[in-house]
């Protein structure tokens, strides 16, 4: 049972938007440009990026979901969220995708964990200024989301079949039309 | 030097909301909700659990900033900024927001080490679901806000005087109104 009284239909983060329908607006929003906005990065990157933090931060909700809505742009196959689970070894990204992802991961840990060499290894990849800035950013902000969705206890269906259709939707109808009116 | 190529002139996030103008609304409206708009909670109060998570965060531009903003709603005296880096040992807080400071450590190191007795804890204090949540939130966006300055290696001024005019501003104009155009 989550921390505070949130319509118990509604499984993680979604209980807390409509529970707090003023923040819903900017988390949304948030989360709409840096997913789905103008970017050289494909959507699918973005999501995986998203899901790979939330699974070093355990959240179970947000690591499926996301992973789930990678899964629908990379064609609906959802056995992508174990794959991403494993570290992503049988996936083919770009050795850009990778130093990005190496990126994310010590920004989970804590910003100063990303270095000089961190950076300069994603540029020799070619990254941009504006990839740079948005792995960083997607990175922080699931650090974020999975505390909010973690910390106040949400609940989660547990199997990754049951996220099929919130993946579908988040792919492919986004973020800012969940929030609540 | 920062990561990427940001204003020199311009600390710590401030560099980073005018590089990427898109998401610095819903970033300074995040911040302008729960730090400035309607709550039981005083303004200084939320100041201070976001500058007490940035310290753990070891963010010295967002720690120091927003305890500059906290100091100036409680008169000025910047000294808070570091009775907030010692645990607020000296300052005459509600046993309701000890309780709070204590769920927001906990948010810091991770969401799920927020357990029901420190809920229960803040509860009888009088804590309610509402601040509870915003409790959770404002700790949760400081997770998100220190790793994207760190992450990005901005610069940040090292004394607390240097933040007098920004925790200022950040106190009684605020948030939104920083917002690149």
């Amino acid at each position: 049972m989550a921390h505070i009284a949130v319509n118990a239909q509604l499984p993680g983060i979604v209980g807390l938007l409509h529970f707090r329908p003023e923040t819903a607006a900017p988390l949304n929003l948030l989360a709409e440009i840096l997913l789905r906005g103008e970017s050289t990065l494909t959507r699918g990157e973005r999501e995986i990026i998203a899901s790979y933090v939330s699974h070093k931060n355990e959240c179970h909700f947000c690591h499926t979901s996301h992973g789930a809505a990678a899964a629908h742009h990379y064609g609906g196959d959802l056995t992508l969220i174990d794959e991403i689970k494993a570290g992503l070894p049988n996936t083919d990204l770009s050795p850009k995708m990778r130093a990005l992802l190496d990126i994310a991961a010590q920004v989970q840990r804590g910003g100063l964990h990303v270095t000089k060499e961190h950076i300069d290894k994603a540029r020799q990849q070619g990254a941009t200024d504006r990839e740079l800035h948005d792995t960083v950013l997607i990175a922080a902000a699931f650090c974020m989301y999975n505390r909010y969705v973690d910390g106040l206890a949400t609940w989660a269906p547990r199997d990754n079949a049951a996220y099929n259709d919130m993946g579908r939707m988040l792919a492919f109808d986004g973020y800012t039309q969940a929030t609540p009116k």
